[in-house]
C-alpha cells in the first residue's frame, strides 16, 4: 500500500522523517487507520496484543541505542504473537517522545521497531506520535493464526517443554544495572531478543496445547500456565537449558545456575505443553527446521499449583516482575 | 469469551481488578493475545489505529476524573475507525501508571475505556500494564469495515461535508486552560467525546468519498484531506456549524465565531467529502439516522491546497497541533 500524501505540519514532518527511515519496513502510513484486505485473514482467526516500553521502567538510555529500544519494544509485543502460534500481519506503535529529543532520535528508534517487524517478515503499519516525559513506546501487533494456542489447552500427561536457553536477558540486566559491560551475546539477547514467530508456528501446527512466551521468567512463567489451563506442572529445574553467559554470574552469586535463569525475565523463549506422543524425535525435527533447541523440563499433571524441583529437591522459584 | 485464570503477583492482581470492573465490557483478558474468530471479519478488511494520551500533554488530572481520562483516550482511537467508516471489532489498551497511585485509580480509568467501548457496542480485548512517570493510555482499535474510506479519494465535484457542530471541545479546554467552569455540554465533548461510529459506517455506505475525523481542527484537517486526496478543497467558511457554546468565548477572543471554532481541535466529528449527488435531502436522511446534523461546507475541486474564505474573503486558518 502506497503511504498517504501528508498535509503540513510538525507531527507530519516527523511522520514523513519515519517514512524515510524504514523504507519497506512501513506501509500505508498516514492516514486515520491501517488498514488490511480480507484475504490477509483468509479464515484464521485475528490475533491481537499489545505491550508498552518505558525509559527508566524497562530501559535506561544508557544502556541501549534508540534503535534497540524500539526493535525491543517490538520483539516483546511479536513475541506474544509467536506464543499464539501466529504469523504477523502488521504493527502499530504509538511513541511517546521527550520535549528536546531530535527528529533523527525518532527516526532511529522507529528504524528499531522496522526492523524487527522486518526480521519476522512483517511491517509497521501506522501509529502515533506525541510529547511525553520520557521515551516510551506502545506497539500492538496484530497476525492470524489457523489454530490460536492460548495458555489454557495443557492436559495431565502432556510434555512440558522450553525452546532455546534461559539466563541471558537476566545476565545481561545484572551486569548493565552494576554498571559493566555485559558479554556480547548476553548483550544482544537482552538488546536485540529474536521473537520465535517460527517455532511458535512451528509448535502450533504440531500439536502445542498451551503456550507463552518467557517474559515474566520461568519461575513466574509456570504458576500462569499452571493457573489458566488449571493443571499442575511438575518441573525438573535440573533439565533447565542454560545460556553459556548464565554460568559465571550464578557462581558469583551462590545460586545453581539453573534456580538463577528460572528467575530473570525476558528471555523471550517459549514454553510449551506437547502431547505425550511428542518426544525425542520430534524435538530433533524441531530444531532442524527452526535452529533452536527444544527442550523437555518437566510435565502437567492433574492438581493446581507448580512443584519445582531442582535434583528432586522442592523449590519455592521467585518470578521476575516488571511491575514497580 | 470467558477470562483467562490468571496466576499469582502484583501485576494479575491489577489485571484482576480491571476485570472485575469491566464486566461485560471486556472479553478474554490474560492470555497473551487477544483472539477473534475468522467469522469476526466474515470477508471485510481488518481496520486498525493507534493512539495514545499522556498526562500533561493531552489532559491535566485537575481536569478530568481518570474514567473521563479513559474514556476520552478510547473514544479518540475510536474516532479513527469511525472516519473509516468501520464496525469496531474490539480495543486493547496500554496503560502506564505513576509510582504510588492506587489500584482503584487505575480500575477508575479502565472503566472509562471500557464505557467508551460499550457506548459503540464494543469490548475491551486486551491491554498491558506498566509503571510509569506520569498516567498516559496508548489505545489501539481494530474494526471491519466492508469498504474502507481513507482521506485519498475526494474527487473534483464532490461536496465537503462536516457532522455535528464545532467548537464545543475548544471552549472547555480554554475554560479549563483560564481556571474557571467549562460549560457543561462543552464540557462534555471534551471529557466524554461521543466516536460518531453509526455516522461514518452510514456515511461509508452512502458514497463517501473520503473522510476523516476532526481531531486537529477544521483549518488544520482541511488541509491534510486535500493532501492526501491530490485535491484542492474550497471552504466557506461562514456556514461551518457553530457549538452554541463557542460563541461567547469567540466573541470575547474578538475572533468571527466561525474562525474561532476552526482553529481549535478535538472535537472528533467527521469531515466527508460526498458525490455531487448527495444533496440536502439525503442530508436530512443522515440526521434522522443519526441524529446528527450534517451541514455542507464546500467543494472539492481540481488542484493542491485549500481556499478557505469567510463571507468571501480569504483567510488563512492556523491548525490545532496536539504536539508539543
Amino acid at each position: 500500500m502506497p503511504h498517504v500524501a501528508l498535509g503540513p505540519g510538525r507531527e507530519f514532518d516527523r511522520v514523513r522523517a519515519v517514512q524515510a527511515a524504514l523504507g519497506p519496513a512501513a506501509a500505508g502510513l498516514g492516514d486515520d487507520c491501517a488498514v488490511l484486505p480480507p484475504a490477509a485473514l483468509a479464515g484464521a482467526a485475528l490475533v491481537v496484543s499489545t505491550d508498552a516500553s518505558v525509559e527508566d521502567v524497562h530501559f535506561r538510555r544508557g544502556w541501549l541505542t534508540l534503535e534497540e529500544v524500539g526493535w525491543r519494544a517490538a520483539a516483546a509485543a511479536l513475541s506474544d504473537l509467536a506464543a499464539e502460534g501466529a504469523e504477523p500481519l502488521g504493527l502499530v506503535a504509538a511513541v511517546a517522545v521527550p520535549a528536546g529529543a531530535e527528529d533523527a532520535a525518532l527516526t532511529e528508534l522507529m528504524r528499531g521497531v522496522g526492523a524487527a517487524a522486518a526480521a519476522v517478515g512483517t511491517r509497521v503499519l501506522g501509529g502515533d506520535l506525541t510529547a511525553g516525559p520520557v521515551w516510551a513506546v506502545a506497539v500492538t501487533v496484530f497476525g492470524r493464526a489457523e489454530r490460536p494456542v492460548t495458555r489454557a489447552g495443557a492436559r495431565p500427561g502432556d510434555g512440558l517443554w522450553v525452546t532455546g536457553a534461559l539466563g541471558g536477558a537476566r545476565a545481561a540486566l545484572e551486569a548493565l544495572e552494576a554498571g559493566t559491560a555485559p558479554a556480547p551475546a548476553a548483550r544482544e539477547r537482552f538488546a536485540r531478543p529474536a521473537p520465535r514467530i517460527a517455532a511458535g508456528r512451528w509448535l502450533a501446527a504440531h500439536g502445542a496445547t498451551a503456550m507463552l512466551d518467557l517474559s515474566d521468567g520461568l519461575g513466574g512463567d509456570v504458576r500462569h500456565l499452571a493457573a489458566a489451563s488449571g493443571v499442575r506442572l511438575a518441573v525438573a529445574l535440573e533439565q533447565a537449558p542454560v545460556a553459556a553467559d548464565a554460568v559465571a554470574p550464578a557462581r558469583a552469586a551462590d545460586v545453581p545456575v539453573q534456580r538463577w535463569v528460572a528467575e530473570g525475565g525476558e528471555d523471550y523463549e517459549l514454553l510449551v505443553t506437547l502431547p505425550p506422543t511428542f518426544g525425542a524425535a520430534e524435538a530433533r525435527a524441531f530444531e532442524a527446521a527452526t535452529g533452536l533447541a527444544l527442550t523437555r523440563i518437566g510435565a502437567v499433571e492433574r492438581g493446581a499449583g507448580v512443584d519445582v524441583r531442582l535434583a528432586g529437591r522442592p523449590l519455592a522459584l521467585r518470578g521476575f516482575d516488571h511491575f514497580g
